[in-house]
């Protein structure tokens, strides 16, 4: 296996944490599998996370429209320099790791501001195909790159499993997994993932971190959760799932082409490891 | 009906938009109806939305954890300034507004990290009841508060319905709805949403500030959402939903004591008003 460009995104306050200690783990295992790195560090950065018209050199005279806005500094490359800068990573990667700890069951403020502020239209969505068709959902310019959340969760797992009090994981990154990277056309990797980790014992580290590493180690080759695509015919020109798919079923799972399972996720084989 | 005192907060960086006119619109019936409100423009602001140790005077020497540092600071009265005065708006508010276009599924950055730096643990968890358990999903410091999202979103609605690609917007919400709103204790009222949002035509405006106004009439008696109390008697001890409650069941709709439907999240009652 030839070896990957892989951006690495970290989210979180404290570098002396148990996430700062995984991310070390991960980048340097994936050193150490003959894959490149890039990191962007968003606090140690101190990334902007608010959309604002000066990342468009925007008249503040005129009406600001984001997304036609963001299209036309797009095009002409006058997206403000931090902004080109994360594009430029990402075009880069082969894959990307987004690491973050859960906060109010999603992402922390200044990494929801890297996809607020990175993913423009013209980069992330509004891209048409040779058809006429929108490309998203599996299709676009991000397509053939590969996503993976690295998580750490205060609850514990039961919580936030198909039943739990908290909604399920999957559920829960949804907005992320579906309606951030699958939209923009990435195969989405099942998350890694540390339950109830601000009550994790010092001797426990060593187990999270080897789950860590053989999830990276898989990272070329896993196989991405079965979202459905868009263009792919299960769903009819409003974009509603066909009558003949799935008769009369909703919820977040039916767009998935087969049924999630806690292992299909992989949150199952890494909570065991851990535990084991 | 006495008034109210509203606490409306809002996260986008055009006043000349859809958006800032249904707010000048929404704040008007609020005062019309005699209502208090206090505004919280985000964006006016400069809100800053990034949890830094800042937020808790914490020493740079020592390690940061969140959780921890957070509480000392709240018990303490020592968080920083701009997280004070907005705990004061809500400790003052008997029903919360959050408006907000829907950005990549989810709440623009600069709203995202409102909540995070502002819902503290000790103010909006990490409250523990007599009896000993915590006081969260339906229990806690905020309950018998209200809260209301007004949402714009790019999206038709048929793409966000029950089996629409986008996935169903009561599903997309839900971390907010349910893991913060429900989570500190709020009684959480279904979403007032306009759809397609970028493609209002001016003569349709009338009909979705009616809507608003219509929604906003019936903000102290509108009944909320039917999430299950944590504490209630639906979950076990590790707060997983017992068997005999809708056994077999899973997905997010398994929190809801009764079925959700379109017209039970008022979702389907706008948009129709607004199509009319």
């Amino acid at each position: 296996m030839v070896g990957m460009n892989v951006l690495w995104i970290f989210a979180h306050p404290e570098q002396r944490s148990l996430s700062g200690a995984l991310r070390d783990e991960g980048l340097r295992a994936l050193r150490e599998a003959g894959h490149e790195y890039r990191l962007s560090d968003l606090y140690a950065m101190r990334w902007n996370p608010v959309v604002d018209g000066a990342d468009f050199r925007h008249d503040a005279d005129e009406r600001l429209i984001v997304g036609a806005a963001s299209r036309r500094a797009y095009d002409a490359g006058t997206l403000s320099e931090d902004i080109r800068a994360e594009q430029e990573k990402i075009a880069w990667a082969d894959a990307l790791v987004v690491q973050f700890p859960l906060w109010w069951y999603g992402m922390p403020a200044i990494l929801k501001g890297w996809f607020d502020r990175v993913f423009v239209k013209g980069f992330a969505y509004g891209i048409i195909g040779p058809d006429g068709r929108t490309l998203r959902y599996g299709d676009g310019k991000l397509a053939g790159k590969r996503a993976m959340v690295v998580l750490t969760a205060g609850a514990p797992e039961a919580t936030m499993g198909p039943r739990g009090v908290n909604g399920e994981l999957g559920d829960l990154l949804f907005p992320l997994h579906h309606g951030t990277f699958w939209y923009s056309g990435m195969s989405v990797l099942p998350p890694y993932v540390v339950y109830g980790a601000d009550r994790v014992p010092a001797e426990a580290y060593e187990t999270h971190a080897a789950a860590l590493r053989k999830r990276l180690a898989a990272l070329p080759t896993e196989e991405p959760i079965p979202f459905r695509r868009q263009n792919g015919g299960d769903y009819d020109e409003r974009l509603v799932l066909r009558p003949d798919v799935l008769p009369g079923r909703t919820g977040l799972s039916v767009h998935y082409t087969h049924p999630r399972t806690p292992a299909a996720e992989g949150v199952q084989d890494t909570q065991t490891a851990v535990s084991g």
